[in-house]
């Protein structure tokens, strides 16, 4: 019985830790602020020892698609159970949804329902969508605020998804499953031409990324020092044009040069060894901005 | 007894883990450099398992009103026990004492006693003051360094204490219940006109905070809706006047038009809705910063 | 028994926490994307609970000195058994080997053998170098992904080692006990002169470090007070000269004054007491700047 009983224990010991899901948070409010400290404290009387982490608190100030990108770049490396929650909430104080979203991954997603769950939903599936009901899932002392739902409910409702506090059933009622979605142009192959858009600019290095994915690029059977035309549009209107060499590595082209790669996400990119692509030619990213790319002729 | 003793261990377990506070570090070091992170690794070295957090590492250097309002902005929302560090310094290796502050809702803040305490000491009342006694609260083999307190003491005695390694007591000898305190308009109400502070800009989006609070402001009943006239001034010199309406959230007014509202601290508040108030007019915050607000005649 | 098998129960469960090390992440990614938490998201998939930390993700991209830099200020306060990943990497993709470091104090050091360990290693001593085997050490499903190492390899083997997961022995073969060093000037005294690097601007505030230590300081026996003639040199061509006081704290000199005093590594600075020493002066940091100090004539 004593080894049983030291099992046990040892068991039991593992399953209270255990119980703890990972809460990450992503916001606009940027690290010179006490307002992320602020959610993190409320996450932490929740638990104490809730595993909190940030995604990105310098999101672009109310660019929904940036923080759409964001999730969608970092989610998938995350284990099921994981609490994703993101305050990119323009509207903040109107009508729009407190909702919970469960992807077929097993994780979870607690903001706004305003396109930020755009492409975790079209990535990961959609499991199930909840509303949250403000009227349990609250922090404790809040009825008067009603402009930080990030701290005085996201944080609150995912300390205690994450933690175990509550269970997804208890967030509130069943939505149909579906969330608002942002635009864009998806990517697709046509007469030899790929068509894309530029979600994000790698803005450290000024690398463009496209969301053109390596299996639609791999039709064009490309290998290593092939070149390719690459169009960059603004709103319809070209804003680069350039034939650039698809290579294994930055290291492949001399410092300076343009290279056409397949980037952490495995989507067509571009960039320059050791410079910076975008400032160089004026780019940025968004809905509005599409790419053309095609074998040089 | 199986059952008891699968309830002691449990309870062990869960005790064993609950002994340790959340540590929450604010300097004006910077992301961009390692020193926060020699003052966490005191602190793991103290307790490996320690929750350590971030306050911000982005206050402007040695604005110690700054300081205070950002611990005066977050601490209320961390629970009991919770420990802050604060090395805002610009006295460092002075005769400035070095304290812990617990207050009346059990938190503990340790670090300069340079007026960093000023908006916690008054918000959350103090309990008690104790000077750090530097011979038994240093970490080992710091003796010949004076100049980074923040690590060598603050971090270190912070963490001790987080963790339970040492008590309240051990600190250092009793000081008189009391901090220094830096000067500043205090919000009143004379003859319908609020007065107050702009205690701090909500930099990232630009909106203008005073330290007027609801309950003040209820005085002059309100209704969404309601106009009122908005006077800004800089060391007395009236730097902004508008006449600014009321409303209960920020899609109450057109884009780029300002409006008045509680915000997330329940402080009366002005902004551009999907606007920057702040850089629009020119305005900053600090003591020399006043404001004037009673109703649109 | 009972008090056996409870203490029994205690200990195991505190053993099952204390297998955890640190895991500390340095990138030059920056904080304003998904990448570092993509990272952190292997690493928690590794271990929900294990303990990780930022040490800066704000690295000067590619600058492989600052990177070297912001470890030697740091790594010394951290715990044996502290696993940092290091991800500066411009030479991702290329044939440069992947590597752990063991330092003689216990240390781990997991990313790219291009330099970033030449000061760390140079204070701690190397113990061991092992050459990542990528085959056994890589998050399953990145077989494809080969321009994001830190995620897919480093990440992973560094919470796998911070972990317990895996041992040291088990990261791969053994190399010869050295990395490769970045060159720069070693602090020297000849002839009452003192020369060395600045290696570091304390960016935040303008104060320009160098690399002379205390011990080779004293040999000028020097007495707060005293004053010495600074010259900091850029590609050996003459950037500053002036006469400095030694003091013991930046408030002996009157505000905007320059000093001269030992920094939080002891090591020779100069600064301006509430100024931007480094800004005024036009001065930067690396292996190209260099300092030569000796006593005022």
């Amino acid at each position: 019985m004593k080894r049983f009983l030291l099992l046990a224990c040892l068991s039991l010991g593992l399953s209270a830790r255990a119980a703890d899901h990972a809460l990450v948070i992503q916001t606009d409010f940027g690290t010179k602020d006490g307002a992320v400290a602020a959610m993190k404290g409320v996450a932490v009387g929740v638990d104490p020892h809730l595993p909190i982490f940030d995604l990105s608190q310098e999101n672009t100030p109310y660019d929904i698609w940036e923080a759409a990108y964001r999730l969608k770049q970092s989610a998938p490396y995350w284990p099921a159970g994981t609490v994703f929650v993101s305050v990119i909430d323009p509207g903040v104080g109107t009508a729009r949804a407190s909702v919970v979203l469960q992807t077929k991954n097993g994780q979870f997603f607690v903001g706004p329902d305003n396109g930020t769950w755009t492409l975790v939903a079209e990535e990961l599936g959609i499991a199930a969508v909840r509303r949250i009901d403000e009227k349990t899932n609250r922090r404790a002392g809040s009825e008067k605020s009603y402009t930080f739902h990030g701290r005085d409910i996201y944080a609150y409702t995912g300390a205690r998804l994450a933690s175990g506090t509550i269970t997804f059933e208890q967030v509130g009622p069943l939505l149909p499953p579906a969330v608002v979605s942002l635009p864009y142009q998806k990517p697709a192959l046509e007469k030899g031409v790929l068509h894309g858009t530029i979600p994000m600019i790698d803005f450290h290095y000024g690398n463009v990324w496209t969301n053109i994915p390596d299996t639609l690029f791999n039709a064009l059977k490309p290998a290593y020092g092939d070149k390719f035309t690459v169009v960059i549009l603004h709103n319809g209107k070209e804003a680069y044009r350039g034939v650039i060499p698809y290579v294994h590595t930055f290291g492949d082209v001399p410092e300076g040069a343009p290279l056409l790669y397949l980037n952490s996400l495995m989507n067509v990119a571009v960039a320059l060894n050791m410079g910076n692509f975008s400032e160089k030619y004026g780019l940025a990213s968004g809905g509005d901005w599409t790419t053309r790319i095609e074998r040089a002729k």
